[in-house]
């Protein structure tokens, strides 16, 4: 169920979404698509977690991937793609869930790099929000067909 | 099958491994554990890919994280663990595979702080290497039970 | 001319900018301490430039560098001190100044590191406040002697 | 006195570090410039120094930013030009001179982004050489008039 700004960004971004195998594989949901912020969640399972239970960090940074990149692409040219140049995650806390939220955004769009933000984040037993991780990423410009 | 220098490291790693159940999910496969140094591969499936059929980013900068805090956990107290505190994935070209090779190390150990490295790397059609991706990352060293 | 939270903190702070020597010779003028948040100020000189004739890249990362510093040193124990462990600078736009003005934040406290973010900006002909760097940093706590 | 594989290089090479001013202020002297490496070095004066009396960190960034940056600008066609994208700094140890050595060299080059690393480096009593800081950086490429 998708909050969404723009019927054309949404067909582009749904289209993406549903050929990217390795986000379906870890079980990721795109929960909201708008210019320049994306949404999605991820329900905390076994086969998620590092050697101590908690989420795996290498998940926490795909999550951070996936919702930057998205948010990138939706503020490029339609003959244009992105692809990551750099990603730099920070870990503030252990990933426990039960549900991870994920969101990323554009800080600084271009037409050679789009620098974009995203973090993950839980909430507490007392229902406050704590973020998991944040991440700062470079998305570089491409042509359509590189 | 391992090349292990040290016999008690091998049964700690060992152990650590097993309980890894993200590393198991993704299918990656140890290959080498040295006091410093540690080596991985994964044979590319299409669950691995993002939209244009490449290896995910989140897959390529999972590997990174894994080995290089396999590495750092190699060089630290045996009454110690490490965690990541931030990790940077660089990213070079495409991962193709058909098996990625992934391999990290310790460049400044230290008490509070082992700083590592890490690359993950294919070889094209003339068997030539081809790094895909390279990290750098501060992996904190925290006590046995945190 | 210092708003400040806390007079114990401000004493301590002073102290530490009045011996910080390559602040001073860049020229950065501090402009508020409070918990977990610095600012500071710099107006752009010739010797500032890179070859094009704007704020060199080393400049605007070490003006991050010192706000965030400054801003983790302000909610650490009086006993202990921090030192940048690593830190990352992206470049949004070209820094022209004629003032650019620094500003450093926690994002996430702890014993062992704290991460910070800072950003310099300016404003263009318009009064519009622009980013033109934005870093985020993982400062490392260590005891007073080294 | 240059050691230097391409006069045309030099020249072009000689020009832009003769117009970069902040380069010149903290007092680094260029020493080589080959295609795709280049070093230079900086004898460490007391304005250079952070509060506890050792080498700035905004000063040692600054290095890897300057000739990383030169190097990738030694790769690239002689109509294009490179802008620092985003940098990230690791600290290893204190910098403590007497003279800090700085390389930075070209990993990957490419028509949109040069990934470069770079490191700043000193000797001990025992002559030994040791790694203050390493940094890894993408270089964007723009054009001649940005």
């Amino acid at each position: 169920m998708y909050h969404i700004e723009n019927a054309e960004l949404l067909e582009r971004m749904q289209y993406k979404i549903s050929v990217n195998e390795f986000a379906k594989y870890i079980g990721l949901e795109f929960t909201s698509v708008e210019v320049g912020r994306v949404k999605a969640q991820l329900d905390l399972k076994k086969h998620h977690q590092q050697q101590n239970g908690y989420a795996h960090g290498g998940l926490l940074g795909t999550l951070c991937d996936i919702v930057a990149g998205y948010a990138a692409y939706s503020v490029i040219p339609t003959n244009r793609q992105v692809v990551t140049g750099e990603i730099k995650t920070s870990f503030f806390r252990a990933g426990k869930g039960p549900r991870l939220f994920a969101e990323g955004w554009v800080i600084k769009p271009g037409s050679r790099v789009v620098y974009c933000e995203a973090e993950v984040y839980q909430f507490n037993e007392k229902e406050e929000q704590k973020t998991v991780v944040k991440a700062s990423t470079s998305m570089i410009v491409i042509g359509e067909n590189f």
